[in-house]
């Protein structure tokens, strides 16, 4: 178990050491971490040497310029000038907040970005605003559409919160697929069967082995076997919304994450794209009378009858709350490889860890 | 096979019967038939003895005073006084136009609604503007949440129009369940199977068949048994943003569309709920770039190698498109229990059909 001040710290160093002015040094660590304490391990500090590598190949540029290009009232373009996503997606969630005090709502959408951690953070920065918040982002190719053989869209994740009275925040993230990609991971790791549905191999057919993503295989969009064209409308209006209305890359050229693969020739945009919204809620009622409702909301779905006592009816964002509560307290737990890699940064930029 | 042209005098005809002013008669005809143009049966003509049913036990105003309760600039509330929802929704969805072609975005809820007909014909009033239009609307409680034994959401459609230069629209619309309830009529009529994932037993057990919706089951969100909690975030998000921001009655509270069905006790708000959104695409870059690139994005998913010739990779809107422009032409198949509808409706108002 390792505290999440210590992780703080050492992650913060990393991202000073590859040049990050320290307030976006300190952002960054946050948002990363964010994952690790909410239980989302594939996208938190076992990502961290990811963006390192994705700088040292200089596809992240850790002193960007981060620029508002193009605005109405309620709408911005951001360009994010190549900088970690994760340093000016919390940025494009400000600038649509700002947008919501005055004009209602606010959407902003960001080109020339990388991978931003975790959709939710994005999202819950507008509930102390008491607005809803809304943030999704296209990702490396991995998913074929419904009857295609070719990768095409990313996990394109959606996370929408919206803010309660008593009770905690409706914080739903996921991604659009039937199962997120670091959920097949772990498979690959344990060497297990996945559940019919995730994957497809290279000839289109629903496969159980996880490997095949490796083998010219694909992720299913969600709804798997018994209608992956839903998941495929959802995935492909995250890829537009994120990408074609910021210039960023969408479908195959989005670039990928990791550094030992090559971007694709003849991109159509810059970097990879993102999509925030902020919607005032006292832009459509007073904000009291619709918090009261949506503990009503919360309440009843909670209540309702369940399958069994060890399944009950969960309200989204429970689990990740309920983690997050547990492993500030008592620490986050790491996987060996994980902590390998971190021993590798440390050594490599002469940190202790 | 029956015309186009001859369905719509009829029907027009039937909403005047009921009180509809001659305008309202003409817009209610065209949402609702847009369904039986686009192949969505169950939301079309299919439907009309089921709002005239509504009108009789006074749960429809046919000359509803349908007002702007609250706005700013890029959002509103309608009122739709218990009007049709194929009259309140595409007039909310022109405010939602107005809206974002001063402020860049329109967002309009709707509360004191009823159903709206198909959404993707409301979404795809935005596109002759060059803006994406969203359209979702809650519906009677069929769907019971991942682990819940009742029902407290409905099929819950999003719908969401993006236009392109030369090639036609993305048009998706889909219900946030893994099946339509359409779809399952036809299964009950047929007596046959359900594929698993599509329903629940009362004890909440995955079932085929299909008239355990009858016998206290439920329709299961879309992911079906591989991941309904995905679904059960989207359905639950359409029905915060349709009815706890617009004051509508939301969760197990909304209206059921048959009028043999009682409404619950304690209304939380008023009628069903609707949510509408317009983006003006030069809000973020200029409309022939962002349609020329969505030309690019349309070819590029289309002529992807897909599994086998005779199943092409389809674009959202494909399939709807080219039965409209089929049925526009050959006229539209009605089934005979919808022939038999429309005979004792044509008797009841002294119409001939």
């Amino acid at each position: 178990m390792y505290s999440y001040q210590k992780l703080f710290t050492f992650t913060k160093n990393i991202f000073e050491s590859i040049g990050c002015p320290k307030e976006d040094a300190d952002l960054a660590t946050e948002v990363l971490l964010s994952a690790d304490l909410r239980g989302i391990d594939s996208h938190g500090v076992a990502r961290l040497i990811g963006y390192v590598r994705l700088w040292e190949s200089n596809r992240i540029n850790a002193t960007p310029s981060i620029k508002t290009v193009h605005e109405t009232p309620s709408t911005a373009v951001i360009d994010g000038d190549s900088g970690l996503g994760l340093v000016v997606a919390p940025k494009a969630m400000d600038l649509a907040i700002q947008k919501a005090q005055v004009a209602g709502t606010g959407w902003v959408a960001v080109k020339n970005s990388n991978h931003f951690g975790i959709a939710g953070y994005h999202a819950m920065k507008a509930l102390p605003h008491d607005m809803i918040g809304i943030a999704m982002t296209n990702a490396s190719p991995l998913v074929a559409p419904t009857n295609s053989l070719e990768r095409l869209l990313g996990t394109n994740p959606i996370a929408v919160a919206i803010p309660a009275q008593e009770q905690p925040a409706f914080v739903a993230d996921f991604a659009t697929t039937t199962a997120a990609n670091g959920k097949l991971e772990i498979l690959q790791r344990k060497n297990q069967e996945a559940p019919t549905g995730w994957i497809q191999d290279a000839q289109g057919n629903m496969s159980t082995n996880p490997n095949e993503l490796k083998a010219g295989g694909a992720l299913v969009p969600l709804g798997g076997d018994t209608g992956s064209h839903k998941g495929y409308c959802l995935g492909a209006t995250v890829d537009i919304f994120s990408a074609v209305l910021s210039g960023a890359n969408y479908g195959p050229w989005v670039p990928p994450f990791v550094s030992f693969l090559p971007v694709a020739p003849n991109l159509v945009g810059e970097g990879i794209g993102h999509f925030f919204g902020a919607i005032r809620i006292d832009a459509f009622r007073p904000a009291s009378e619709f918090k009261t409702h949506m503990d009503n909301w919360i309440t009843t779905f909670r209540n309702s009858k369940s399958k069994s006592s060890d399944q009950p009816v969960l309200i989204p964002g429970d689990p990740e709350r309920l983690t997050s509560a547990k492993r500030l307290q008592e620490g986050i737990p790491l996987l060996d490889p994980v902590i390998k890699d971190l021993q590798s940064l440390a050594q490599r930029f002469s940190l202790s860890f």
